[in-house]
């Protein structure tokens, strides 16, 4: 068991990649939190605040290495490109520390599957059966006793999240799923490149990595536990023009001939107690811009009956909901705290 | 058989609409056309050029009433809401004028299939026999001797372009076919409303109409035709923060097992001498940037193999391709002269 | 004296418009607020977050008549077209409720300045006497014991930050200074207008109303009173395609030869304890993107030395600091809340 | 004399930066022109549409080396970061090729004055008799004649045009000219920057290098020529979240009491039979959105008659008549061509 403290010292390594600024903003208004140190290994040196003039006056702490900041800290959330996280979980669950990581490589359960899509080898094998891989909906008792947890990809969220009360109550076929994402620009991280500079990417629209995203496996290995047999998706994602946001629109044949109105309740029923999951009224669309800069998954369902096809569209924030709200959500939970503690911002309206 | 005029006089009724408004943006470039007459019946007296002040200089003309420009005018371009349109085709065929309608009012072959989408029936049924649907590039001897064509919808265009290879070849099933398309926001036309205004629209994404869309029959109706049997699709469409662009992800089942390389190649073969058709080479996305301000269709093909699934990008300028551009290339097939006069303008790259 | 309560209850009467909808968020974020009541004239039976779905499972109160709320309510701000809260003003005063209107109506000091400027006359003049015009950084000690509250405008609250420190200290002449505003959509508020139609607005830029702009004598009689000096200033707003944010670039001539370290320690010596500006460093821009979505006005200092000018860049929040955030800082003044409680959010780097 | 050839054949050095490639997009429209030649220092060897898909089918050329394209051109462009076109100035002038600089190197006459703002010397001292600058509305005559022409900026162009009949005529001051400038991305250049990143570009707004842009000398050394004085104004500069697109406000204070009508009749008689310069009716505001794609200028006139101060708007698209549009207009001049062959575009509404 674990003992709640009412106030834990926070570090960040990675601070300022896109998902670690976000961490950070919204550490800072967690109650329960002190940022105690932030890494970064372009920037170390210089103040968070300097590289991130929003943060001036609220957050200015100097970027150290990671290797100092861990420890001094109770939990440390790792923001780093796939294959740089091990090594910092190692040192953290030597220390006895709590690591989240909001990289890639502890998502995974099958080596060989993070090996063909990543190019890499896991170097701490050992290491992986102790992290726990959480969307706090699905994940909550096995977070609460991690010491290593595996923040889930920005797409899968949404999508398991969409699809789950339909996958659980056998409403639709687990053969066929497609799915159609839209994601912020934000997406794409804090590095430049062509195609997110200003000029190629604004009025621009277009489809990536067809079938070849990361996120993949990812997706199915969630969804097929959930649905108690392996399944296979076609995931298309898309750059979307905008700041922030996943749209995903999930297209799925019904299982047999199914009232929308049941439909509608399997979900009901499943997100009625969740703080985080907002089911759409009916005839209502989910969109992008009534969850950005919340932990909220905003969805809503149509039935296209001359096909009978059932489409869900989940919207969530893919920094918050995809990356750090749900990184807190899910140190909340391993903390003891309550599961919303920092996370209850209202979502603007424009 | 046509004869061949050298200059002929073009007349836009619904002038002021942002498809009208785009017709006169494009005539006033094309070297065998001379704008003879505009009509708007919101701005009747006014000039095109107080509403529209990008057109100052350029195209200065009163704005008339409808009625009073047919008379002047050779051909009739109307790009008016449905239920309005078949009055002035009326009155065209009457004075042996060419009429085009940008409208939907003759889009469907079968008129129980109007009504039921748009509520109303056919005016003057009969005139619906002598009107020719075309998209040039599969309709070209038909529309050639037409005298009332209707113009297809923005959806449609870009989404049989993608599929009729596909389809003809006999490359993918008929069943299943999913269409998750995105359009920008001009599509919505220059009317006001709530989901169209800037701090609602700016930052935002969902998609709309699922399942209801206007354009479905009309979709199925030309896939039918290629495909010699009745088929179904999913049709959803999402609104897109930018001005200009159509991009249509579509979503097949293979026909048993099928290499990249021959789908690639039917495509080639099909589409090699189209002016406006471009398919990319292999692993490029089709991106709406890439067709903005021109008449071209860009398309990209993609297997997820692990599915089995043949993935079809196609993208239009929505106001282009998808409604005045095509309806200049139509007007340029019926008076004889080359299909791509006044429409080989280049798409600017940002 | 005022009792300080821990608890208190707030009515907003226009809640639907932009800047109710943005007072709405925002208090439910403050500790020591319950939203006790919502008006809207054109919504009124319907639940607010229908109107905004942003707000649902946070606020789902039903919105009522204005008269309504009135009685359930400590303190009643106001959101309304200029000439409708007068009325209201009157009625809390009756009432011995607090009153901060977020409109035009109790800004100017004179009648005729208004008449001349809004076109219609006050119609409860003898209100205006208990009235208080409050930029807290500038008027913390008569709000603190107001009753009816007058909220600035947008622009004249980032222009009035921008120049306090300058006008005070005489750093420049208070002839010939000009201000060059660029605002985003949502000052133009909900109401649709061509102007803010997402495609008309989209890739645009303009100036509007050059030197006739209705926060003119606001600007100017706040600087008056700074000076000491009746002064006027050319103002002129730009619409700036962007959500949230305005930018006053300012221009001054320098009163004689004044070292740069002299006006930044002028500015520094002023606000080092204003928790809400924040002056950038020296060689850094102030820019929108680090205030969205927060109550401070980040100000920086620039010299053209070659011209003996002065150039302020002052950007805020026009939803915030410029509007609803800026009227609970009052609001916090007035009930004795430590200034900052409910507006310490962080703004996104994103 | 020049003699008037039919079909000339140009060159295009560093055609794969924003302003190549968009004076590629041009003179692909050009009747007297054939794109002979492609160079690009990044990118040789390849074809010009696997850089700029939207060139595909439409110019395809392989991008070569600088000096092998000199040879086989009539006229050669160059869009060259500063310091680098003087070279190939030298070689054209002795292949007896005419030459046009979209870059820096030969606008300032003073050579002093292009060391104090570049930080470097010209290489080719004596080149720069030869050389003229030239916006066509102003040097007609003497570019004419010329072989090695010096295309303004972006900035110094919208602005000179904005002023010049209010200077020229007397009607302003020409101390204490304010100029206040707004610049789409593309005026950054296809390079990438942490400030043209998307993410952060995006609902952000910021002056840059206030007093400090390069543009500065060269505003003022045609502006100190149309008034025959040497005058200085204050440039600032912005950075506008849009493609394409500068608006120009300028502050004046009038020499006097002038009636606007005056004024207005002052620059109506000027540009009357400018064909690229629109004056915009009195009320009216020159926005970016009228212009783009287009080598038009508008500009709209207002007067602040408290502060007898004269505001000039000016906008023009920064990448046709800011760079490769007025490349060719100088050209058409240049070659004996009609000086609107190939640039009679009609900017889109949307």
């Amino acid at each position: 068991m674990h003992k709640i403290k009412q106030l834990i010292k926070a570090g960040v390594i990675g601070a300022t990649g896109y998902a670690g600024a976000e961490l950070v903003r919204l550490l800072m208004l967690h109650p329960n939190i002190i940022v105690e140190g932030l890494s970064s290994v372009t920037y170390e040196g210089q103040n968070i605040s300097e590289v991130y003039p929003n943060l001036k006056g609220i957050c200015d702490l100097k970027l150290d290495a990671a290797h100092d900041i861990i420890p001094r800290c109770d939990v440390i959330f790792a923001s780093l490109p796939h294959g740089l996280s091990e090594e910092y979980a190692q040192l953290c669950s030597d220390a006895g520390k709590v690591f989240i990581d909001l990289g890639a490589d502890f998502r995974l359960d099958d080596q060989m599957v993070y090996e063909k899509w990543y190019g890499v080898k896991h170097k701490y094998p050992t290491l992986h059966n102790k992290s726990v891989y959480s969307i706090p909906e699905f994940h909550r008792a096995a977070v609460a006793a991690a010491d290593i947890i595996a923040n889930p990809g920005c797409y899968p969220t949404g999508i398991a999240l969409g699809l789950a009360p339909a996958i659980i109550n056998k409403i639709v076929e687990t053969d066929g799923i497609i799915i159609d994402s839209k994601s912020g620009v934000t997406g794409a991280g804090r590095g430049l490149s062509q195609n997110t500079h200003y000029p190629d990417t604004n009025e621009a629209f277009a489809a990536y990595k067809a079938g070849e995203h990361r996120h993949t496996p990812e997706i199915e290995q969630t969804l097929s536990k959930l649905a108690h047999t392996d399944l296979r998706v076609v995931f298309v994602p898309h750059l979307l023009p905008v700041n922030r946001g996943i749209e995903s629109t999930i297209y799925c044949k019904m299982n047999g001939c199914i009232h929308f109105d049941d439909i509608y309740s399997a979900y009901e029923t499943m997100y009625k107690n969740e703080p985080f999951v907002r089911l759409q009224k009916k005839g209502a669309y989910a969109n992008i811009k009534n969850v950005r800069f919340s932990n909220y998954c905003d969805i809503s369902l149509h039935t296209d009956a001359h096909t009978e096809t059932l489409i869900i569209c989940s919207v969530i924030d893919n920094m918050v909901k995809g990356a750090a709200g749900q990184a807190i959500q899910n140190m909340n939970i391993r903390f003891g705290f309550h599961e919303t503690v920092g996370l209850l911002t209202v979502p603007p309206a424009f």
